[in-house]
């Protein structure tokens, strides 16, 4: 681990080997970009004497593309690096101790902040990536049919999103009203559900017509992802185009991008596949990840799934993605689905299979889907003590009163 | 009818009536925001001393709202009227022939200029409105089922699309490659189609988790819409999460977008609906349209589907699209679904039924689905003799020199 002279970093899970990227604000300031070291974010603009970062979100510098973005974590990692670390440029101009001189001024407690989406969201795309997720909704869902559909093993099942609605991490989520049976009728959902996923952040564009090139090449880092999922709305709607109004009222990201070059010591091979994939699908580079997810209802731990069993992995996402020649635009986020494993799940649904079995937290309060008041909270770890920022949400009433419009 | 100085506008489908916005460019000059009149497109930005049309999108005009879209309506009227007409504002200090002196330097002919994507998309929606289409597909793909899903008449189904593939009228359309059975194996697609629709086009935006209201103060318009469809690709990869690959690598859309208030002939009440909507689908107001589609293959009519039959209204894809409290951005494009009305399709799929009765052209080709050269063009007709702009595509091989990506 390379030390940083920044106050708690080295003793964080934000420390020199992570360093996500945010916008941020202070009170009458306008948002702009930082990075997260320990429990402050440095405003990179005048650090760095880069407008890129003054702007309102990160898509300016995810264009540059990944020589830029290499580029100015390894400037980060000077500038925030220990007299006695090894990051530093020995001997060149730039001291360490110039560097902190240089860096400390603009260093501001997270406290002192509010953080804004980090990403300008283009295209919003939601895989169906975990054998164990695609495996218990199909139980859940179609108990008289086979669980996974004949498809499912030979390529990543995938839809489209509303990008209009991911929020940042903290924005209150709504109840969502809509149509459900039996009848149909029309009310507040009563199956309010989470998903708890990895989100994929492109930089670098495509063309329309042509395939994406290396998964490193336009992807530039990862984030955390609630799905928020009306159980009740989804199961009624959903053929045979898909979800749609089940989700598309709120997904939740974490306000940090973790660059994928934090997450190096990460990479796994990814869960073996059998079938083998087509050849357009083929594994080039390991781009499993070894990261741990925690998700807690109410403050209390209820699953810590792992992502490094997802059956298909991030770079055969983006590659399925693009075979047909859809163009990536700076901004688009792909997330992987549920990252549910063996016995271990990221959705209330499967933890409480479908409500019959609801979680018992130790306040003596049981929960089948969430509550009206209920707060949930996606965190997740890394090897080399990386953590990726909290992406949380607290539900509240469909007939609150901070809207005006009409009543389910 | 208001007559108008432009020659040839009373005589064609883009007479005062109808004014139709679009983004256009001369060689060398910057996209920016016209009015189509006739053959000829009016320079907005300096005939109406407004930098909101100097933008290249209507995004910024759109965002202003619907008092600012009938003032900008009516102004043009005005400058466009004839002296024998009764649009202009008689007796005023811009008198018709001081109007005539002020737009007539900056009319620019059709063939002097290029058109542009009209409207920066934000999410697009792609809906599934027309009964014939509904029931013709089901019967196509789930032969051995009832035609139509038990939840179809109960609410207009809908699912997300690609926003960033959707491309001006005129653009190539490059065959897409996928995965399709028999299989399953990947390369281009053999059962290409077309999807003949209405997009319309948000203008007003809502707040996330609050409805929208009604229909005419959110929506500023229609455009047509050419939903392009990847059959064999769709079908298999379309359960359970909805139609992905099959449509996302492109969609393109008229260059024009008309007003809802060229329009106002044209609102019918919209079919009736068994069993009667849930309130909140209630109609308020007729949005059904009584336009005529026509889809052309090589310059050939194959079908003249009719709008006013659509089983689901735009106003009630609106009502359902932000009844979970979904917001909408200006931008928004959502589209009608196939319009097929009865013995009317308005895709190849239902056309040919899946490809066992090819179309027989009178240059003697057969056509069961496209092949690489064709070229489908949709336009449409409303009531006062109100056009809208052409949708056009000519399919290029997988395999076009164009590419430099990885051949299928």
């Amino acid at each position: 681990m390379t030390r940083s002279w920044v106050p708690g970093a080295d003793e964080s899970l934000f420390g020199l080997d992570n360093l996500p990227y945010g916008v941020f604000s202070r009170p009458g300031e306008a948002p702009r970009v930082g990075v997260r070291v320990g429990d402050h974010v440095l405003d990179l603009a005048p650090v760095l004497h880069d407008e890129v970062f003054a702007a309102p979100s990160l898509n300016p510098f995810l264009a540059r593309g990944r020589t830029a973005w290499r580029e100015t974590r390894a400037r980060l990692r000077t500038l925030l690096a220990d007299e006695n670390g090894h990051a530093g440029a020995r001997g060149s101009a730039a001291s360490t101790g110039g560097n902190r001189a240089v860096a400390e001024p603009r260093l501001i407690p997270l406290d002192q902040v509010t953080m804004h989406l980090p990403v300008e969201v283009a295209d919003y795309v939601d895989f169906y990536a975990s054998l164990e997720h695609a495996s218990n909704l199909g139980r859940i869902f179609r108990p008289d049919d086979e669980p996974l559909k004949p498809n499912w093993r030979h390529l990543p099942v995938g839809y489209h999103g509303r990008a209009g609605t991911v929020v940042v991490s903290g924005t209150p989520i709504r109840r969502p009203c809509g149509q459900r049976m039996p009848g149909p009728s029309f009310g507040p959902s009563v199956r309010l559900d989470i998903e708890a996923e990895l989100g994929f952040v492109v930089g670098t564009p495509t063309r329309l017509g042509e395939r994406a090139g290396a998964f490193e090449d336009h992807v530039f880092g990862v984030t955390l992802l609630n799905d928020w999922s009306a159980r009740d709305i989804q199961a009624w709607e959903y053929v045979p185009l898909g979800p749609f109004l089940g989700k598309s009222f709120a997904t939740s990201i974490s306000p940090w991008i973790t660059p994928l070059e934090a997450l190096e010591a990460a990479r796994v091979p990814g869960r073996e596949q059998d079938p083998a994939p087509l050849d357009y699908l083929r594994r080039n580079a390991p781009w499993g990840l070894d990261l741990t997810l925690r998700v807690d209802l109410n403050g209390e731990t209820i699953s810590t799934p792992s992502y490094r069993d997802m059956y298909w992995t991030p770079d055969q996402m983006l590659a399925h993605m693009t075979a047909n020649g859809a163009s990536l635009r700076t901004g688009d986020l792909f997330a992987s689905g549920t990252v549910s494993s063996e016995g271990a799940f990221g959705s209330l649904i499967e933890m409480t299979w479908n409500g019959a079995e609801p979680i018992k937290l130790a306040d003596g309060t049981t929960h089948a889907f969430l509550e009206d008041g209920d707060t949930v909270t996606i965190a997740a770890t890394a090897p080399g003590g990386i953590g990726l920022g909290e992406v949380t949400g607290r539900i509240i009433s469909a007939t609150d009163s901070t809207y005006t419009a009409t009543e389910c």
